[in-house]
């Protein structure tokens, strides 16, 4: 089963895919959808829109895990990145992947049995888990990819 | 000119279409797009997506405007209703409907010359405009035609 791990955002989306066949985890990819700083706010949605459904086309993902956001400085922050997660969702729902929902704790506690682990362990784990050379990058990319994995995770257990 | 207003939400959005023609005004169609309550959030998403196309092929518009939004009880609301405003932005922006986007006070200030005014206020008042037998309803499709017409008129004085 592949599972493509997202990490919403506006202006960097992070997002991991991984293959899981039996208990086995296997790293297809990872790393960030950047959208134009300079552009209109409008026109970087269409852009995330548009770049996810080519990762989308690319790699076929069987399943997706999103994370859920809970915390902002403020109202207006959080309607934001909601407008980029609703897009992020609409692509995943339109391409008739099923999307799964995580917070940030069960993200913790899935890798490292730990809900308020730190950023540093988690990405030790995933370089661990995923046999990679160095610590996985960006933060944005590596959240992805853990998002996956906790997907990834839980599926085992059910 | 015709233009498209649109009030943002989850589960009720409301839209009004009108035509600028000189310095009148005239009514097209409003009315809400409505998503099924017992469906799953990502569902409705989509709902609201293909349903915001069918009114734009249907009617055309040149330009939208949408209703900016900034309160709200909690952050987990603003998220939601953030991700449909997200799906809505980008159905504009993908028709390539240059969007405009104004706060509630702006809008009553457009409709009534102030900004606090009330929503029976507004109604009265789009009654009149667009020389209705009765105020416009249910709410959400009359603030999309107030949003309408505040875009309507700040054209005008350019």
């Amino acid at each position: 089963m592949r599972i493509l791990g997202i990490d919403p955002g506006y202006g960097r989306i992070g997002f991991g895919i991984i293959d899981k066949v039996g208990n086995n985890f296997k790293l297809i990819d990872f790393g960030v959808i950047e959208t134009d700083k300079n552009a209109d706010l409008n026109v970087r949605l269409l852009e995330i829109f548009d770049k996810l459904n080519n990762l989308i086309i690319e790699y076929n993902p069987d399943e997706s895990a999103v994370e859920s956001l809970f915390f902002f400085k403020n109202v207006k922050t959080a309607i934001q990145v909601g407008e980029a997660r609703g897009v992020i969702l609409l692509a995943l729902q339109k391409a008739d992947i099923p999307i799964f929902e995580y917070t940030p704790y069960q993200v913790k506690q899935a890798i490292t049995g730990y809900g308020r682990a730190e950023k540093g362990q988690i990405q030790r784990m995933l370089k661990v888990v995923f046999n990679l050379k160095k610590n996985p990058t960006p933060d944005d990319a590596a959240d992805a990819l853990a998002i996956a994995f906790c997907h990834g995770n839980y599926r085992i257990i059910k």
